[in-house]
């Protein structure tokens, strides 16, 4: 799109001030390229965003005023840019996934975006057809973006970047806590299931690495650093060698944990549920598989990734 | 307290992960004090705050569990630094001053903590006894706490920050609004009485200067930016220059600001209350007086503070 040769593609991030957002607009002027970040005209209300989108100005990034309920202002933003990188809200509290058909109606209208990359980043929805509610729901949501993107022709990668280390590998996999716990651990099942534990910072870097990689054009783009594809059990080994102590375990059967699911809060609950597909179901046990998969180990080999002992040892 | 000649003293941040509190970590260690940071067990169920945590330790910090709950574990964060810097929300929603009557205790048992700072950062309120409710809670807290620390002959700085630009100075004082507005404004009374506006970076700056400064040693230290001490009016004139435009303004009478105290949700009023005194009682118009007060263009005037005008163009 640049008249330079060479020039990197513009990038416009929408839900940049959330918690991958403010990552991927990093990542992005990281990389390189000229960054714009939608915001919303409602946003002045609240101090530490503003502060945070000045931020990102300060550093160089091109701030648009607009929202996925103003057409006009998205036909605009998107005028200006060769890719779009969402991170809406997709977590348990707030859930902003089908606001995305907004975007695509306007991408589609435009006809120059280069790459969309809607917001996923986590479990790869198409292989979630299982799933238990409340747990499905944002799958499925997931999977109606990704259907629209395909039928309105978009150029598109999907981020599949399995478990946030923040909210998994920080805590050893203990629902609603964020720090490794130094006594006791819960182990579901046998913690035997292979999980893939990543540092949020490498989810954003992969992602816009892969924004103008053709290898990964109309792919899912599965993020597996090699070395933390482990087992909840072998995450909770490396703490113990870390901090030189072995923890009590308690082992929960798969009927003990799905019982709990009614005796926790909502948001809870859609953990519960995530935590099931993952470590009795075993969700994340398979290989990428071509022609529409791609891993991120054969794109990106020499990405030096957090491990998930380094990731740990920063606790201690 | 260091037994190398010249060392740092060592600086303990208590409500670190909050808006002041985690630029004061960052002001702490820019200017090389071994920095030590509390934080409470039940931050392992606020990914954000602990990341946030992580990252300070990454960047040097010494973590230290505890709680002002906890009167052993104060006792044993204060017995290992020189300098206590609290910075405990004192803010409009969540409120706890009062709370730092426990670690004045514990401060006193302890009995080798050569300076503290409780957590001020407004406007002196020694001098706001007039104020009106429900802006006067918060001064009447710090009171209460600041003739605590006298009675047990505490050495002290108190930090009198006057205005957060992020709070006042974004939106040129319009309430609720944190960034600047491009058609229209309102202006309280004539706009003529003088406020100060301080960026939060350098009120993080200033206080940690302070905290080994014998000339700061029990006093109040004012921070008053010469360049910053302009009335709501000037720094609208500002804002007009900036962007090149003049701002429809709706001029509001002392007896309509007040009124509208009611008409606002609880969190709001305090701010209604806390712009009646400053631009309309003007309780920011006055004179720095010794012996116990000092000012920060005597004691730091080579320090660079942020202009409001450079503060402003980060918005244009």
């Amino acid at each position: 799109m640049g008249v330079i040769e060479g020039e990197k593609d513009k990038v416009l991030i929408i839900g940049a001030t959330g918690y991958l957002g403010r990552r991927l607009v990093k990542a992005s002027m990281d990389l390189g390229h000229p960054t714009f970040v939608l915001y919303r005209p409602e946003v002045a209300s609240d101090a530490e965003k503003v502060q945070m989108l000045i931020g990102f100005k300060m550093q160089g990034a091109t701030l648009l005023q607009g929202s996925l309920d103003d057409h006009n202002s998205l036909v605009t933003a998107l005028r200006q840019v060769d890719v779009v990188v969402s991170a809406v809200a997709g977590n348990h509290l707030r859930h902003a996934v089908l606001e995305q058909l907004k975007l695509i109606e306007a991408i589609k209208e435009v006809g120059t975006i280069k790459r969309f990359l809607p917001s996923e980043f986590g479990m790869d929805v198409d292989r979630m057809e299982h799933a238990i509610p409340p747990g499905a729901y944002v799958f499925t949501d997931k999977r109606v973006v990704r259907r629209a993107i395909e039928k309105a022709n978009i150029p598109y990668t999907y981020i599949s970047a399995n478990c946030c280390a923040g909210y998994f590998l920080a805590a050893l996999a203990q629902l609603g806590h964020f720090m490794p716990p130094t006594d006791h651990a819960l182990i579901y099942g046998d913690g035997d299931k292979k999980c893939i534990w990543v540092d949020e910072d490498d989810m954003a870097t992969y992602a816009m690495m892969a924004v103008d990689d053709p290898r990964a054009l109309n792919k899912t783009l599965y993020l597996r650093p090699r070395g933390n594809i482990l087992t909840q059990m072998e995450v909770v080994h490396t703490w113990e060698k870390i901090i030189g102590k072995e923890l009590k375990k308690t082992f929960i059967s798969q009927d003990e944990w799905l019982s709990s699911i009614d005796k926790v809060a909502p948001p809870l609950q859609i953990g519960v549920a995530h935590l099931y597909q993952i470590f009795y179901h075993g969700d994340l046990e398979f290989e990428v598989e071509g022609p529409h998969g791609v891993d991120s180990n054969d794109l990106f080999p020499n990405h030096k990734y957090v491990t998930a002992e380094a990731y740990l040892k920063r606790f201690a």
